[in-house]
C-alpha cells in the first residue's frame, strides 16, 4: 500500500472511531451536538491521530488500542480551532472552506462546543481502560500527557502568546516559542500517547517525543509557507491571510527560501531522531509521514 | 468543632491544595495565569470540593486522597463561571462583587483561562495516581466521572438549554432539566469522585450520588430564592438579576412559598437518601452540609 492509500485508510479508521464515540446527530441538545459534529467532520486530515498511531506501531504497540487517545487529541485540536476562530480571538469567518463554527451556530454554541470537545476526550480515554484496551495506569498517563499539551506548556499558552504578538515585531526565538506551544506540544503529546499505549521504555518515549516535536515545528513552518505560496482551492482557506493580518510568520521573519530550508532541516531532525528505533513497517510509515508533512501542499 | 468552623477549615485546606497545584503568580504567560488565579481565588465557598470530601469520608475513604479530584471539580466549576459570564453568554460584568474575568483581563484571555481550567484538572488527577494517593484505575474512573458531569449530561449541555430558554416561557419539567444538567450533574460528580476514592461498592456509590443530585437541585432552588430575597452585600452580586433578564426561575414559575417548600423537600430527599450509610462523624458532616445549603443566605 502506498503512503497516500495508508493515510486514507487510517483517516477512515479514525473517522469511524470518532463516529462511534461521538453522540449521534439529533442527540439533545441537538444544536450543541450538531456544532460538534459539523466541526469534527469538516474534512480534517487527521495528521495528529495518525502521528499517534505510527508512534505506537513503531514502538511495537497495539495500534488499535491507541485509537481512544488518538481521537482524544483530534477532538482537542478541533476544539482549539473553534475557539481560535472566535471573534475575540483570530476572528475567522471560514475554516476549511466552510463557515467557521460560530458563523454557522452562533458564538455561545461555538464556545460551548469547544468546551465539550476539551473535556469529552477524558471520558473516551477512561472508557478505553474500562473496555480493557490498556491498563488503567496507561489511561492516567494519557490524561496527564494530553493535559500537558494543552495548558501551561501547550496550545492554550501558545494562543495567549500568539495573540499578544499580533501586530508587533517579535524575534525568531519568540516565534519559535509560540509555535512550540501552539503546534509542537500537542504533536509531541501524540507521540507520547502512542508510546504510553505501547508501554515503551522512557528512552524510546523520548526518542519519538523529540521527533514529533521537530515535526510539529516543521508542520508550522510549512503552514506559514503555504499561506504565501499555496493554492487557496487546495488549502480550503484563503491564502495571504497571515500577511494581511500582519502576523509574524517564518516567511515574514526569514524570507521564503530560508523558511523552506528551516522546514527541511526540521524534517531531517525529526527523521534522524527516529534512528534508535528498530526497523519495522511502522517505522517506515513514520518516516513517510515526515516526508508527507514537509512536502504537503494543503 | 461546629459546622461553620469545619467549613472554614475545609475551605482553607482546598485553597492550600489549589495554591499548591496551580502555577505560581508570575509564571509565563503571566496574563493567563493571573486570570486563572484571579478567578480561582475570588472567594468561592468551595461547596463542591467539600461535598467530595464528606462523601469520601462518609464512605470510609481517606479524605486527603480525594483532594486532587475535589480541586479538579472546583477548577471546572470556576471555568464554567468564566465562560458563562462572557458577553456571548450571560454577559455578566461582575462576579462575587468583583469585575468578571473578561472585564478584568479581556475576552480572549477569559476564554483561554476557562479552557485551561477545563483541562488542567485531568493533569492533577493523573498526578494524584502517580503520587500514589489512589490506584490508577481510580484516576481513570475520576476522569470519566468528571467528564460526564461536564459534557452531554452536564454543565455544557445545561448552559446550552439555559441560553435557549432565555426570554421564553418554559415548563417546570424543562426548568428542572436545565438545573439537573447545569448544577446537579457536577455536584453528583463530586459524590461519585468521593466514592471512587473511597473505592465504595456500587450500591453505596448510588446512595451518595442520589443524595448529591437532590442537593444540587436544592442548591439551585435556593439560588433562585436568594436572587429575589437575598442581601446583595452578603451575596456579593446584585439581586433581582434573574427577573431583570426575564430568566425562568423556580420563583418565577412557582412563586416564593412553593419554591421554599421545594427546597426543603429536596433537602429532605438528600438527607433521607443517606440513610443506608453507617453512622460516622463524616455522615454527620454530610447532613450538616445539606442543612447549610438549604438555609444559606449567600
Amino acid at each position: 500500500m502506498d503512503f497516500a492509500a495508508f493515510m486514507e485508510t487510517e483517516r477512515r479508521r479514525v473517522d469511524a472511531y470518532l463516529e462511534d464515540v461521538l453522540p449521534p446527530a439529533g442527540h439533545p441538545p441537538v444544536e450543541l451536538h450538531e456544532a460538534i459534529r459539523y466541526t469534527v467532520f469538516a474534512g480534517g486530515k487527521r495528521v495528529r491521530p495518525i502521528m499517534t498511531v505510527v508512534a505506537c506501531g513503531a514502538l511495537g504497540g497495539d495500534v488499535d488500542a491507541c485509537l481512544p487517545g488518538a481521537a482524544a487529541i483530534e477532538m482537542i485540536h478541533v476544539s482549539s480551532l473553534i475557539h481560535d476562530d472566535l471573534p475575540c480571538m483570530d476572528d475567522s469567518d471560514t475554516r476549511r472552506g466552510k463557515p467557521s463554527c460560530h458563523m454557522k451556530f452562533g458564538e455561545s454554541t461555538a464556545v460551548l462546543a469547544g468546551d465539550w470537545l476539551l473535556v469529552y476526550p477524558f471520558e473516551v480515554i477512561g472508557r478505553g481502560a474500562e473496555d480493557g484496551l490498556y491498563p488503567p495506569q496507561v489511561a492516567a498517563k494519557i490524561c496527564a500527557t494530553i493535559a500537558r499539551g494543552v495548558c501551561t506548556s501547550g496550545i492554550v499558552a501558545g494562543q495567549v502568546l500568539d495573540l499578544d504578538a499580533e501586530s508587533r515585531e517579535i524575534s525568531g526565538d519568540e516565534l519559535r516559542r509560540i509555535h512550540e506551544l501552539k503546534t509542537a506540544a500537542l504533536m509531541e503529546a501524540c507521540a507520547r500517547v502512542g508510546a504510553a499505549v505501547a508501554q515503551a521504555p522512557p528512552d524510546l518515549t523520548e526518542t519519538v517525543a523529540h521527533s514529533a516535536r521537530a515535526l510539529g515545528l516543521c508542520f508550522q513552518v510549512v503552514d506559514d509557507i503555504l499561506d504565501v505560496i499555496g493554492d487557496a482551492k487546495v488549502l480550503g482557506k484563503p491564502t495571504g491571510a497571515d500577511s494581511e493580518k500582519d502576523k509574524n510568520t517564518y516567511v515574514s521573519l526569514y524570507g521564503l527560501d530560508t523558511a523552506r530550508q528551516m522546514a527541511r532541516d526540521l524534517a531531517d531532525e525529526a527523521t534522524k531522531a527516529l534512528e534508535p528505533l528498530p526497523p519495522s513497517p511502522w517505522l517506515e510509515r513514520s518516516r513517510e509521514l515526515i516526508d508527507y508533512i514537509v512536502s504537503r501542499t494543503s
